[in-house]
């Protein structure tokens, strides 16, 4: 099993958290250089022709892109930990919280760097820098929305129990330094939650 | 159980495809006019403070928004017919390609429509019409990479089943008309596709 990797990039990341977590080993890792566009070689693009990263190559030849995805194989082969949730009530609301975070703050943040960060130049094409610029707007609301809901003192963001929608919101403020999108001093349940979540041992994966 | 629902809008036909799909009775619909922003009411944001629709409300007063999270109740309450997948390979597999279809093709159509439409004025600020038509190329671009993979003739895009994926592909594919993003004359497999899933009879939901 290899897991076609990017060290940096949030969206490895989540999948190698989301191993972490489960204290399953890490696959083999195999690393794109995206500043030279491997992921639109061939070699790659043939695997995933969406071109996206990461994407964990089963011993059967099985190509499961998406990160959300290969953390749903994880969950599947392996329950325990459940960072899915636990029955129809709680996997739905995981899955509402995962999503609102992820099309939410995630992507919010994602497209101010696509469409406002030179590196992102080449791949980014046609860049639009007020695309970029409504999207920081808008993490900032994300942003003011999670906060609300963390300010009853509550450790994750969906029940009881961490999950992957907690591993989708830590990683998407570790990815907003990038694009210099900071926690207002205000939001200060948001920036509580965030520091639990980057002090986590899996964080390091 | 109620869902509030938009009747012609893309993700509250998901959801309501997906409950015919599995033959399940439609809760009680309750419908919200977004013209008149009324999902940004009080009434509503209470119950969704992300304001998107659709959103479940359960009896207990649990609310679960975000369709396909809506569709992941009704799955874990009903598991048969399966339309997220059978086993941990399938299950990523199903969650891969809904994530392709959403997040490229429908995000690229919905993209195109918010930022190009007059009638999206009010609800998308700012809107940035270079964004718009950004994403009208790449709905296309999506079109394509679809096609390819539905070359071989056959009749779903994951695997041997119906599934969300289908559901996703096809009412994005239906929403496509409302930005005039016609399907290329070219493309027979995605309009082979697309004309299988628009007969089928949950597709009147």
């Amino acid at each position: 099993m290899k897991l076609h990797d990017v060290t940096r990039a949030p969206n490895p990341r989540r999948a190698r958290i989301f191993i972490a977590e489960k204290g399953l080993p890490m696959p083999e890792l195999v690393q794109l250089d995206l500043a030279a566009m491997q992921h639109r070689e061939p070699a790659y693009a043939g695997l995933n022709p969406w071109m996206g990263t990461p994407a964990l190559e089963l011993d059967d030849g099985t190509v499961i892109a998406e990160s959300v995805a290969i953390c749903r194989y994880f969950e599947e082969m392996q329950p325990a930990p459940a960072l899915f949730g636990t029955g129809a009530r709680e996997r739905a609301l995981v899955e509402m919280w995962n999503r609102r975070l992820e099309m939410g703050l995630y992507t919010n943040i994602a497209q101010t760097f696509r469409h406002t960060s030179p590196h992102m130049a080449q791949r980014e094409v046609p860049q639009v820098p007020a695309w970029g610029e409504a999207n920081r707007a808008r993490a900032l609301e994300q942003m003011v929305l999670i906060d609300r809901h963390l300010a009853d003192g509550r450790p994750f963001i969906c029940g009881d129990s961490f999950s992957i929608a907690d591993i989708t919101g830590g990683v998407s403020l570790d990815f907003a330094r990038v694009p210099r999108i900071a926690i207002p001093p205000e939001l200060v349940h948001l920036a509580r939650w965030h520091a639990a979540l980057a002090a986590r041992p899996a964080w390091a994966a």
